[in-house]
This record gives C-alpha cells, sequence and structure tokens, in this order.
C-alpha cells in the first residue's frame, strides 16, 4: 500500500524508482541513460540522479565507452557492476552437488560442481551434502566479495516461506528444513555474518532463469518444462513467477494422464512423467536394463542414455525412433492439457525436451493441433536457452531479490556490518 | 509505472488510493472510517479527504448510523451507493439468457431472465440472441440510472482484449466478434452513448465472483471448477484472476485424462469433461436416453436430471450411488493433477459439483490423499456460494473495473455526457 503521508511519499517513489532502474540494468548489463529514461518512462533528471545513488553504492558504473562497440559518438553508458556484491547460489541437483559465486548482472564469477559418484546412489545423507556445500562455499568466497544473499535449487517440493523440504524423492529425502540448515551451517559457519537465505524447487527456478536471461525472456505467459528423471515445471503467469499458496505450484510432473498406466513413485498410477519421462525413454527403447540406465546401480541419471537414444533416433534406427514418438506424444499430450490451462505466449522445453528438440518438435505439434482446444497458432515451442546452468542462474535471480527490491537498504546494511 | 514528476506524484498516489477506499467499500458495503483506514493503511486525516471526494462524486453516503446494527455509540459509517451508478450484466448460458442491472456494492437491482426454449436447441442465431439481449436491456435500464460499464459472460472462449469469442460450442458458435456486437447493438441502441463492453468466460467470471463475494473471498490462490454439460474452470494465482496470453486461459476441461476414453466434441479423446461432466453421470446412471437427458432433442441442459441421480444416490440407489461415485472419481483424478500444479489453498466446486458437493467429498477427499504430490492438507474443498448467479455476479464485477480503477476520471466523463 502506497500511503499518503507528506514527507514520506516523494521518498516510497524515489525508491521505487531506484529499485526500477537497477533491475533494468542488472537485466540489460548496460544501457545509456536515455535508454534507461525510454525503458522506465522515467524522465532524464531523474534518471540521473538515481544512476548517482546507484554509483555512489558501488551497484553501477558510469563512462563515455560504448559497451556495445557500434559507431558514432558514444553516449555516457550506465554498466551494472558484477564484482561489488555477489551472491551465493547452490545447486542440489540428482547426481550432482554445485556452487556458484554470481555477480550482479547474472555474471558468475565462479563455480564448482562435484558428482555424488555411486556412494550417494541410494539416497543422500543431508549431512554429507550440508558438508560437500560448506567446502564449495568455503574454496569460492573471498572477504573483498560481500555476499547479499543465498539461493539454493533443489530436486525436491519446497514450502518457498521457509525452505523447508517436503519430499525430495530421488535424493530419499523428506521433511529437510533446508532453509535453515543452510543458513546456519553454511552461510553462517563460511560467511561469518547472515544474509537470506531462499530455496526453491529446480525446475521452479529453471523458469525464473528462462524467464531472465534465457529462452524466455520478455514473454508474459510462460509453460517451462524440464525433461529428467521426472519432469519438472515452471509457470510464469501475466510476467509473475506462479509459486501457489504455499510454494509447491509447479508440480506437473504428477499430472494424472493415463489412468491405466504404470505405478508411480508418488502413489498415484499413468503420471505425466511415468509415461514421457526419462525412465519411459529408455524402457520403450529397449534399454531399461542396461548398465547406464537410470535405475542401474551406480548411476542415477541416464543423460547419457537418452541422448544415444536421441541420436540412433535422428539416424533412422526404428526402435529408437518409436520410444521418441511415443514420449512426443505423451509429453504432446499433458502439454495441450497445460496449454488450455494457462494459454502461454511460449512454452520452453528443457533437459532432454530441449536436447531433443528436433526429433520430439513434429509430433508435439501434430498432437497440439488435435487437442489444444485454445487457439494455440499463438503459442510458440521453444528449446531451453540455458541448459543445465538454469538452476544456478534461477538461484541467484532468487537470492539477488532484496538487493533489488531495496538496493539502498541492502547496501546500508551491508556497511553497517562491515564499519562493525 | 510511479513517475516522479514534481506536481504529479502527489497526484497519482491520491487517485491511487481513491481507488482503494472505493473498492474497499465497493466489496465491504459499509465500513466506519477508522476500520477503512485500518484496512488500507492510510491515515485517518487521508481517508477523511478520500471519503470527502467519493462522497462528492456521489459514489458513498456518510451518517451517523450503525449499519450493522451492534450497540453502543454509533460511529459515522461510510457506505457505498448502489443507486447511482450501475453496469449492465449479461449471461448467455446454455439454456438461458439474462440481463442485470448491478449497483455499487454488487447489489443485483434488477433482473430478467429468459429460457431458450426449443427451438433455440439446434444452434443460436446471433441476431436473435441480440434481440433478446436488446430487448431485456430496453426493458431494465432507467435514464436516472446511468450505466459506467457493460459485463457479458458466455459460455464460450474468449479472447479478452476485445470480447472476440473465438468458439462456443455449446452455442452453435465459432468467430463471434460479441464484445463489438454488443457495443454497438445493444448498448449504443439502448443507452444511446459508449461504455466499456467486457465479455469473458462464464467460469472465469465464477471464479471472480466466488473470490469477490462468494465462498474464495479472502483466498489468494484458488481453483475454481464448475460441473455442467462441460467443466468450466477459473484460477486466481497469487490474488489474481489468470487470464493467459491472451485470455484464453482456464479451459481446465480439455485436460486429457483418460487417452483410451470418449471422442470429445473438441475433437480430443477422454477429455475431463467427457469423463466428469454432466454426460458421463447421465451415461453412467443409464439415464442417457431418456427424454430429459441433455442430448435429447428440445434439452440441452441436464441439471434436473443430475439433479434426480445425485437425490437418489443420497437415498442409497446402487446405479445412481455407482454413477456419482465415478464422476468423483474422474473428478479427483483431474483435480489431483490441478492442485499439483496450483498448489491452491481452496478448490471451490460450482454447478453440479456444488450441489452434489455432500455426496462427492468422501471420494474426491480419499483420491487426493493418493495422488495430491504437494501436501494437500492444506487445500480446503468447499462448495460454491453463489450458485447459479456467480456469472452476472462476476460479469458486473468486471464492469466495475474501469470506475473501481478510477474513479474521479470516469465519473467525470459521466458528468460531461450529462451536461451535454
Amino acid at each position: 500500500m502506497v500511503r499518503i503521508e507528506h514527507g514520506s511519499t516523494h521518498e516510497a517513489v524515489r525508491r521505487h524508482n531506484l529499485s526500477v532502474v537497477l533491475r533494468q540494468l542488472h537485466l540489460q548489463g548496460a544501457l545509456s541513460r536515455s535508454e534507461l529514461a525510454a525503458r522506465t518512462e522515467l524522465n532524464r533528471s531523474t534518471i540521473k540522479a538515481l544512476v548517482e545513488q546507484l554509483d555512489s553504492l558501488d551497484l553501477v558504473v558510469e563512462g563515455d565507452l560504448d559497451l556495445r562497440g557500434t559507431r558514432g559518438r558514444p553516449s555516457t553508458m550506465v554498466g551494472i557492476r558484477s564484482d561489488q556484491v555477489v551472491t551465493l547460489a547452490v545447486e542440489i541437483a540428482v547426481d550432482s552437488i554445485a556452487v556458484a559465486v554470481v555477480g550482479l548482472g547474472g555474471h558468475v564469477l565462479d563455480i564448482r560442481r562435484v558428482d555424488r559418484g555411486t556412494d550417494g546412489a541410494a539416497g543422500t545423507d543431508v549431512d554429507d551434502m550440508l558438508g560437500t556445500i560448506h567446502a564449495l562455499a568455503t574454496e569460492l568466497c573471498q572477504p573483498d566479495r560481500p555476499v547479499v544473499g543465498a539461493g539454493v535449487a533443489v530436486v525436491g517440493i519446497v514450502r518457498r516461506a521457509d525452505g523447508f523440504v517436503h519430499v525430495a524423492p530421488n535424493l530419499g529425502w523428506t521433511a529437510v528444513p533446508l532453509g535453515e540448515l543452510v543458513a546456519s551451517r553454511v552461510v553462517q559457519e563460511v560467511l561469518g555474518y547472515d544474509v537470506p537465505v531462499s530455496v526453491a524447487n529446480e525446475a521452479d527456478l529453471g523458469v525464473l532463469a528462462e524467464h531472465t536471461r534465457g529462452a524466455a525472456q520478455g514473454a508474459a505467459d510462460v509453460v517451462y518444462l524440464s525433461g529428467e528423471v521426472g519432469i519438472g515445471g515452471g509457470i510464469i503467469a501475466d510476467g509473475r513467477w506462479l509459486t501457489g499458496a504455499r510454494g509447491y505450484a509447479g508440480e506437473i510432473g504428477h499430472m494424472p494422464v493415463n489412468p491405466d498406466g504404470l505405478r508411480c513413485g508418488c502413489g498415484g498410477r499413468g503420471c505425466w512423467e511415468t509415461e514421457a519421462g526419462e525412465r519411459a525413454l529408455l524402457r520403450l527403447a529397449g534399454d531399461a536394463n542396461r548398465p547406464d540406465a537410470p535405475d542401474a546401480p551406480g548411476r542415477r541419471s541416464g543423460a547419457g542414455a537418452v541422448d544415444e537414444i536421441v541420436t540412433a533416433a535422428r539416424g533412422g534406427d526404428p526402435q529408437a525412433g518409436y520410444a521418441v514418438g511415443e514420449v512426443a506424444r505423451w509429453l504432446g499430450i499433458g502439454l495441450a492439457g497445460l496449454i488450455n490451462v494457462f494459454d502461454p505466449e511460449r512454452v520452453v522445453l528443457g533437459g532432454m525436451y530441449g536436447r531433443a528438440f528436433d526429433v520430439l518438435e513434429p509430433t508435439l505439434v501434430e498432437i497440439l493441433k488435435d487437442r489444444a482446444l485454445t487457439p494455440s497458432s499463438g503459442t510458440e515451442l521453444v528449446p531451453a536457452a540455458l541448459a543445465t546452468a538454469a538452476p544456478l542462474v534461477g538461484a541467484a535471480e532468487l537470492a539477488f531479490t532484496p538487493l533489488l527490491e531495496q538496493p539502498d537498504r541492502v547496501m546500508d546494511a551491508l556497511m553497517n556490518r562491515r564499519s562493525q
């Protein structure tokens, strides 16, 4: 609620606009003052004052450089400073753990990833995982790059308010207070100070990442699907990230599409991911018993096996072609339902659906023509742009949210911390 | 974008707050100034000034009356005036047409409904329908009650920007520019002046109505299902009405739930509404060939037949019980998917699902326990509160939107029109 109180109205508007300008630069990297004025609808003297304030906070830099190398008289460009404040982005995937230090503008300054290896295959001990994250974060964090927030992407169902992981079947977790644990056992220990820790589901962060810096940029209504062992999903509706009442929204992998289908790990039957996920592809291709199949001991992700099947299908192998076609058919059936529900401008396909986009697309288009009730000619199907980086990029975006919303307050708190 | 421009900042904030106060009164009917201050977080002197402005616009009335009959010293209450400006709400249903005059506060001041009768059963001529709406509106409109907008609810797939009806299978319509036609052939002719005309799908307006004045009040994340011949759906996500990129969102009836199911009118197979809609219930109860079955000539809606089956099920009739149980099972299967996708705080069941809520609920709860992956204990299932009034209530809300957003501008335009 914007209050009318003499003296504070102008201040509230100014702080709102400071956030708007910083966000533009965070997304675009560098813009001239006149581009900033055009994009924000603010007048030039206001832009000047706001840029000066952001400069004094060490968040942007100004210079007579045309950073994009075009000809003509260089205009004064305002660039985001990616080296002054950073976020810590953590990804807890099925087969690996990654930690990255990400600067403003989404620049990944440093990244470490470790594979979980065979010993983790039967489930993952929470303490071991926290130890790994602690070790990676210790390697990456430097005293001269203050951290303003931490974001965690996890392959589980997460309560957004406090980062409580309700269940993460592929990690063997139930009821893990991950947000709290990362705050106390990683952030506080490694950094020596507290910063906000946000946790979200990997695919939810995938759509955030693709919307911010990937294939969904500029689209206000987006459905993002990521094909892995399960089907992850994330939704942007009317420009906003859909999280649901408790933050559990986007669990599209368990939409029932085939009541006579296979039993799913969730207790249901014929869930979308049992029909169109990685295991379905391997089963249909007759590869379920190969040593690198996802259920086989010592291996949890079948990305390599999946890609071999996709390559074989491209080469005309009939069994592989059949398997890819069936997965595309089920993918299309579920996707028709989501298009009818959301009427998205763009559908972004990630994970194995992104890697196999060329072989899936013809069947998908055909099924959607039959099944999507709403005039779907306007819905674009595109492959994801960020590939495996999406969860980390999304986690960093999430961690930057407080700074982007209240740049002056967050930076003031940082200064106070430094001077103590 | 809120701009910083000297002289205009304060004005923009004041107009925003004027809208906030009017909306509170529109939703609550009457509030004391201190309740208004508490709900809007505005200070009392601001509230006083805003209420005086709304009073001068004839939109509210102030008095020392405790409108709610509680004891003690009466405080000055501010009440919405429902008799000064009105909207025209139109409902184009499968078997009837209704027009209502609705005042601020959602008060239905007058309503006329006509059944379509047997001659309309094979489809509905657009011209005839416009003629009926014209006649009803002419009866209802009075020169001393100026109309500020018109809203139309229609059982079809509607492009929200201009009220173009892409397809309305149960009316036999394709590609009808309904918004334009109602504007030129009803509003302009009956009123003699132009007002904005908004058109939306009946179930989309159902969720708007239930969210504003019904069973979904106060919930930020809502899934609304209305069981009729089809399954209508409307979504509120994070407090906002979900419309999709083109306004076609919420077409949940055509989510595929049973690939081996019956052929659907949309061209698909085993859509949710073929398994859990009115026709499924009648078919399962063995009533599909009765003269009042929905496909029989001379009848398009099977509400009477549905209610007989539900009553029989309540009385222990085994065939009726089986039919209701099967519909509940398929309803639950689809609903599990929607709960996984949206993580709603509340699911509101309307149409036949609302009328049969007591007999459907036990099966639904059981299926959701099995199938809803996300911790669904927090998702409430409730019957709709507004019953058949929901589409008209929603259409009126839609028509009030411009007035609620910019009370002074809309009322100024009205004054100018009157003085011409």
